[in-house]
């Protein structure tokens, strides 16, 4: 949806205290904070639910066992670098894992998880040295100098996790007295010593402490912490880095962000710094750095995006490719990515409500996060392919596995950072569902939800959103409480549902309307016992590709609604071996049934060569036989199977 | 062609001489040397005469400036460490450019070039330590000890190397007085005594030594060396070197040799590997084995390879993909993968003449090989993409350039593996064209050429070989001597040809046929004046790929002979900005022309959205325009320019 007036920013009259990550100090829309919108039920409070009981404590577990959390007690005694483990961010997991605590007390108070939090900050205080510098793999006697690596060594990433783990803490429980927010400060008043322009004029190589610095000065007040985030951002593109074999683009260090035409390079530091650069602008008011940002976002979703969000095709340099180079075998789309584009769309959402970042965030939430974790929480997925040509492996349950290796959802990774992304993504995910303005309340996704808020202006507001979404596509929105004046409620209509039916039953009278792609409004002076529904058509469809997509030419996938459907081996019938030997028929549509959705395939059976290119190369496809395809993300939850989300046609 | 009985090995009776590489103790067919056979000019002596006028100086030039002969005048004076430039396998270029050189010579003696020559292995002698190591990299206090890095180390690939140049100088200038040979066996004693089963039971994580090894023994007439290549085979596939991220498949260490199905991981390894396997086999009437490869041979031509002939599709590890994995945008195709692959072609051949193996030879010369060097011989593809979606920059001139980068060719890279294996492959170019067994003479490749042979039985063949291939397709094979007795001329009819027509004008009577693909064999006491010609179809046509290689389905190349040929943007007609926007017309066929292959493409407008992906997508086609295509070895000579060999039809 797009407000009528987008100028006009809601600054906070009465300042109420939103709980949720980024939340800009005024912004066209506000969030709604964790508390104010509750998930109730359905897919996503499952996702939580186990999140909440088994990932957290599956994650403290790793840590442990790696000795990441353990490096912190070694520096502590002053026994660095000798019994160091772990790669060189691996600080970050643990203070990822923080923020996701952290969250989740503010969404469930929880005395012992409390405790094992406070535990953890009191490691992790105990290792920080007098001037506030904080890093386990940098600056001892034995290893390399404090700032030396800047291109490699992740010390501003690590800070970027620690101060984004004290903001969460700080918004779920102001003043606690855990002093992980003091250890933040302390290192932040550090890095804006170090690295002002009277000091070292550089940046970090893996984008993440711009967005951290202006959150913390959102909770702190103090504005150096956006100025120094505002340097990082200005000296950007300027070729601070030394160069690498992948170019400077890795690292975005190649064009000033604000000369950006389209995000490039590693896709997960990309999002990072894109979202840091509009915390930033938004702070500082810079309409011409939001602009690019927009301008840049819409490039990259036209161009260099996968059909489920996933963002980065590039398995070597973990980068995105060129326009449309999007293979579905070589996907990367790592997990990490998919959450960076994620809060990148969402602040362009606060600062100019259009549906089309809420659009990409529901891709993304349904086919890239909620993919990566299996059902049980305990492992996970650090790339997220669109093809899997040969079964994965089952993964070491005691050993990290490689990032991007051929197997099933692996438990732990040498390169850990996707649990827990998921974890403190899963954590906080009522701060993405919502937003407030002067005028009303904006849904953007729908789960069945509470929602008790007050607007900019005073007007209070109690919501209960019913609905099975994703099953099914009907969301009602009950009013609980009469309105003192008229207020909007907006509603997203998403880009995959072309039209929508909106219903409202209200004691002022009934109305329906078929909203188009976008969104639609409601204003009225509710009173409790108003509903409005809204009806999505969840059929199932198949979808084609820009013809510019080389590696998917031919093909066609099957969505329902935002979710994204594949075709795994284990559900082929008899005679047909394998997903590369299937060609579907797209004259007969997708059907759903109580099973998954149901497409005509027939069997390909290809003239064996010894060369495979010819004149003439004989094809012929067997009898339509009908197979079941499931969720994207429900895949690889039987085994190992191959998989496919483009068929051929 | 295909002997008639194959079991019926070639042992030479006289023991001739043959100048070349790989040549084995016995075979169903034994190569041509230099020597016996010439190529008088066209396609390949002038990139021969480049190679020997430009090429071999411009290496020379680099490995000096690069520091990386320098490293054997500090190793002879005890000052490395300290100052050691280049990568662990700098070694290796300064061998290969002395196997070049080696070759060169025995083509054409030069005064100037031999005391090059002779400089250098000066220098590299000098560098040789008392019990005959030799690596400027390991060893020396300060360095890390001998063979402790076998998976990244590279110390027996460059000791293959090493052999490779002694085994080359031995052939062209036998008993020469440079002491290469006495080096090359000294370390070759030395491996033999550290690499027994008594010793270091390992092997290198870079195949190389095991064929070389073999040619050694070859040339020495010392078995040991077989049999350390043997144990190196053998030992490969059972795990010895660490696992790594892309696993051990990298290193073709998860498979026992004679166990695997098909080539995998590292192109250039795997490739490396099969020829050392086979020339093992070979000495050692290992039908076993050879059968296995003949298998593994076959599974990755059929199913990893590009049209090109080129292999390995990732850039991260430069590894074979799965089977179909074969994108044209992310091709690796290395250039020395090419080379190492006719390596392997080449010893099956020799082991059973089938004309497959000539067939992928034919093709990965003229698109791999072809390609790699710039016309003027001083610039170099290190990787060979098959579609360029952004102008590759010039590369930088003074600078040695990353191996994969997205530019025009480069002088020089940080791993420089491509230019001197390009300049040994050219240098003995006529080692891989033609064979001879009792029976008779093999034709593989079509040149101009002179051939002045003794068949196993004594035979004296003197014949001429007159064609402008590939240009034209008519072979005419000119017979300058009497026979005294009936002997075979066997030509190859390239799978690509169809069908061809064989044409015979004897005083003995004429004779015409229509041979299909495979080979044609007359068999004649041949008569001085007698001719064979054979005429191969030449029309350019459009190809197809097998459907199960998704990266390009729904497109089409377009070859003539064995070139494949490209489109250029630099080519387009005005109103077509780009290749990515092109679709073929497949119902003109291709038209041959003075200035190239003329298509009939047509703009295609795509309805630029939001989002790549929906229910339908309208483009829309300009009209049909003609445009040239040109030989793909020849693209990107004339400035940046986008290409793609695969066309959207």
């Amino acid at each position: 949806m797009t407000l009528t007036d987008d100028s006009n920013r809601t600054a906070s009259r009465t300042k109420p205290r939103i709980v949720g990550p980024a939340v800009p100090s005024s912004s066209a829309v506000q969030p709604l904070g964790i508390g104010e919108l509750r998930i109730d039920g359905g897919f996503w409070a499952d996702r939580q639910q186990v999140n909440s009981e088994a990932t957290l404590e599956h994650i403290e577990h790793w840590l442990e066992k790696e000795g990441w959390l353990g490096n912190f007690d070694l520096a502590a005694a002053g026994t660095l670098p000798e019994g160091r483990r772990g790669r060189e961010f691996s600080d970050s997991e643990v203070y990822k894992y923080l923020e996701a605590v952290a969250w989740e007390l503010g969404r469930r108070p929880d005395a012992a998880l409390e405790r094992r939090f406070r535990a953890v900050v009191a490691r992790v205080a105990a290792a920080q040295e007098a001037d506030g510098y904080l890093n386990t793999r940098f600056g001892r006697p034995g290893q390399e100098p404090r700032w030396s690596q800047l291109e490699w060594g992740h010390e501003l990433y690590c800070a970027g996790h620690l101060f984004q783990a004290a903001v969460a803490r700080e918004r779920t429980a102001p003043g606690a007295d855990d002093g992980l927010l003091q250890i933040a400060v302390r290192l932040a008043d550090l890095v804006c010593e170090v690295f002002s322009d009277d000091g070292i004029r550089g940046v970090c190589g893996h984008a993440e402490i711009e967005t951290a610095l202006v959150e913390l000065a959102r909770v702190t007040g103090d504005a150096r912490y956006t100025e120094q985030a505002r340097l990082f951002v200005e000296r950007r593109g300027t070729g601070t880095l030394k160069d690498i074999e992948w170019g400077r683009s890795y690292f975005q260090d190649d064009v000033p962000v604000r000369d950006g035409t389209v995000l490039r390079g590693h896709a997960v530091r990309a999002n990072y710094l894109a979202s840091g650069a509009a915390d930033v602008a938004s702070e500082l008011g810079d309409t011409e750095l939001l602009d690019s940002l927009r301008g840049q976002w819409a490039q990259t979703v036209a161009r260099r995006t996968y059909i489920t969000g996933g963002q980065g095709s590039h398995h070597q340099d973990e980068a995105f490719g060129e326009d449309f180079e999007l293979p579905s075998d070589r996907a990367y789309s790592e997990t990490c990515a998919g959450i960076a584009s994620i809060q990148f769309s969402w602040r362009l959402l606060l600062d100019r409500p259009d549906a089309a970042y809420a659009d990409l965030i529901e891709r993304t939430l349904y086919n890239v996060v909620a993919t990566s974790p299996s059902a049980d929480g305990r492992a996970f997925y650090y790339a997220n392919t669109l093809h899997q040509r040969v079964p994965g492996a089952p993964a070491d349950p005691d050993t990290p596995s490689l990032r991007a290796l051929a197997s099933l959802r692996a438990p732990w990774f040498e390169v850990s950072c996707c649990p827990p992304n998921i974890a403190r993504t899963l954590a906080s995910l009522e701060g993405y569902f919502a937003t407030r303005s002067e005028h009303g309340l904006q849904l953007h996704q729908y789960a069945p939800a509470t929602i008790d808020t007050v607007l900019p202006g005073g007007e209070e507001i109690s919501l209960r959103v019913q609905t099975d979404f994703p099953a099914g596509g009907v969301v009602t929105v009950h009013v609980n409480r009469d309105a003192t004046a008229p207020w909007t409620l907006s509603l997203r209509v998403p880009q995959w549902a072309g039209q929508a039916e909106l219903a409202v039953s209200s004691l002022d009278g009934d109305e329906t309307r078929t909203p188009a792609a976008g969104g639609v409004e409601v204003t009225r002076a509710f009173r409790a016992g108003d509903t409005v529904t809204l009806t999505l058509p969840m059929t199932p469809r198949f979808v084609q590709p820009d013809p510019r997509i080389d590696a998917i030419r031919g093909s066609v996938a099957v969505t329902r609604g935002p979710e994204v459907y594949a075709l795994e081996s284990i559900d082929l019938p008899a005679g047909i071996d394998d997903v590369s030997d299937v060609v579907v028929d797209v004259t007969a549509d997708p059907a759903e049934t109580e099973r998954g959705v149901i497409v005509n395939l027939r069997r390909r059976s290809v003239d064996e060569r010894a060369f495979p290119y010819a004149q003439t190369i004989d094809a012929t496809s067997g009898d339509p036989q009908q197979v079941v395809l499931l969720p994207y993300h429900s895949w690889a939850e039987r085994g190992p199977s191959t998989m496919r989300v483009w068929l051929p046609a």
